[in-house]
């Protein structure tokens, strides 16, 4: 019976190693799927169905309180720059687990998303059920189908990434901010906070995005070569601004997860506040420094970190030209609007920890002390 | 003229090895001096000068967004929570640099709090002037009397610490905390959102920090003990929930800072959501575990920790059984408020990182890669 479950399992996988490493691979598919009949770019349209019963009060919100844990955290907070940016509605992230324990200030006029792969995350169900009991209306944004935040939510959408069944989080890290954009470009529309070209700019650069990370996941091999070179390293930080500061903190928690290495995520900018006392020639620091609105400022944090003789990984723009001389390696990645970067600029970051900890020999799939939907409190 | 110059520094240190630790040491004092002519307990008065001119504006937020960097944003954490106890206005708390550079949601009835040591921190001096010309009120809250930021508020309150010359901050986060806790608590007595009972209670327990936090500073034999115990970790994790979620924050920060150890810190329950993978008998994990409402929760993720082996340094409310039969070693701290319990707890947080960086033999009043005042973007 055991060699029938590993024979099952081996076909589960596809052909790869890790179901963690399949499911990077199949973002470009996942991506699709979540937005396959919501996305239609040629008709200038975008719906979400699951959102219309309770669509007024999302326009008329004061306020979005964002709550969630761990990789959905930071799903949240590339939520908030979309919202903000798109919808110019205030955005409020929280950490699911300190909401619902601080009596938190919730007013008639505010909506809450929450944000679970599993849909049965505890500290997030518990948040939602706060939420609840003070009038709040609550949005799910759930993988999987039927679980129990998806039951305790008004209203929501679902990611439609299929099962992910590695610990790490990656394909519905990706569809969760899928469906994330595509709200707030929804409710962005229909508030007129964002022009109809600009619209129709999106919708077409939305369904550009499958191409694009698959693109990216061209670049395996020389990531892993990448890997190859800091596998030993004790520590990494990861640094980037605006919408590819929560991409540095998911960088840092998907080494943190599988590969046991100690990596931490920051705003690049706070680097000179404390974290660039780390800084010598032991320390790695991954860089995400697209051709964005805060592109000089990168550069000179690199530069920074390179005057301190720190080894400097940077996820840049293809055609970037000024990084390449400063930084010890960098991976480009294709060009998109800003506001769609994290789609892309994760990828990289996926296989760079999925390949240093098949590297250090560590259970990717079933890392130490962690389980896959955390259940308890 | 050197030798002159040594002589001088030597009696501007009072006797200390450092002025990080002279700073640590004067806390009690200097948190006396920001309550100075503004809490008079017996007279059941609280009143902030500087707030005068515009309080009617803070009576009126719809919201307020906090604005700092470094050790700065941590106090704005903790004010996050104290506004929203007390006073029940929601508070968001944003990173200076990521503030400006992202075109936030500011509207009418919202009102700014800038924090900074300093007055000069150029991210927060530019958030500033952002939120000015959006026609935001703005209040500062700074040390250094006369600084650019002071100068470019509307309102607001000095912390009166006293010079910090100590490159990472000690006694400048334990001035702003309790400046914070007066604007929360005076907010919160004019709207109406605390009974006049427990604002009374809250004054009288004020003016009992001082003695308390020179209590706290006796532990420093203690923590000097355990610094040598952990003095060539490697790593370090900082735990806390609530309002220690910020200390714990903090203590990370201190530890980064002069003992250049990677030390992080983390809302206790995220744990589960990766940092718990990187658990084992090298790690040491400070807990900020006092008897408040998290309390039985903080217990559980300790012994989650010890069934990892890694090795707990949990500091405790005086008188604690519990955390005594399963932490390694147990700090006891005098109880106060929940609320009120960062000014107490970080102390000891303060002293383990100075030793620490003592015994490493860092420079800890410069720190490598660091300067006091952060005035490059």
């Amino acid at each position: 019976i055991h060699t029938i479950d590993m024979e099952l399992e081996a076909i589960e996988k596809g052909g790869y190693e890790h179901f963690m490493l399949k499911e990077i691979f199949e973002q470009s598919k996942s991506i699709t799927a979540s937005m396959r009949g919501r996305v239609v770019a040629d008709k200038h349209r975008l719906h979400l169905g699951g959102l219309t019963e309770y669509f007024n009060r999302l326009m008329s919100a004061d306020r979005i309180m964002i709550v969630a844990c761990g990789t959905s955290w930071h799903a949240g907070l590339v939520a908030e720059y979309l919202f903000e940016e798109f919808a110019r509605v205030p955005v409020e992230v929280e950490y699911a687990s300190e909401f619902r324990y601080r009596n938190p200030v919730i007013r008639e006029n505010d909506v809450v998303i929450a944000i679970s792969q599993s849909g049965e995350t505890a500290d997030t169900l518990a948040a939602i059920e706060l939420a609840k009991s003070k009038g709040a209306i609550i949005f799910g944004v759930c993988n999987v189908v039927g679980a129990s935040i998806p039951r305790a939510t008004q209203a929501g959408a679902y990611i439609h990434a299929g099962p992910e069944i590695g610990v790490a989080s990656t394909k519905a890290f990706t569809g969760q901010i899928t469906v994330l954009t595509m709200m707030a470009l929804m409710l962005a529309h229909r508030k007129g906070t964002i022009s109809e070209s600009k619209f129709r700019e999106f919708l077409a650069e939305l369904e550009k995005i499958p191409a694009k990370v698959e693109q990216a996941l061209k670049l395996n091999d020389q990531i892993k070569y990448i890997s190859d070179v800091f596998k030993d390293a004790r520590n990494f930080l990861y640094l980037g601004r605006g919408y590819n500061f929560p991409v540095a903190l998911e960088g840092a928690l998907k080494l943190k997860e599988i590969s046991y290495i100690h990596a931490e995520g920051y705003p690049a900018a706070e680097m000179k506040h404390g974290p660039i006392a780390l800084i010598d020639e032991e320390m790695p620091v991954v860089f995400i420094a697209t051709a964005d609105s805060s592109y000089e400022k990168v550069v000179s944090n690199i530069q920074e970190v390179k005057a301190r003789r720190g080894k400097v990984i940077a996820i840049v723009t293809e055609g970037d030209t000024q990084i390449k001389n400063i930084a010890d390696h960098v991976i480009e990645i294709p060009k998109t609007p800003e506001a769609l970067t994290p789609l892309i600029s994760v990828i990289p970051l996926q296989l760079l920890s999925y390949h240093v900890a098949v590297m250090r020999g560590c259970n990717v799939d079933q890392p130490r002390n962690l389980a896959k939907s955390v259940t308890v409190e």
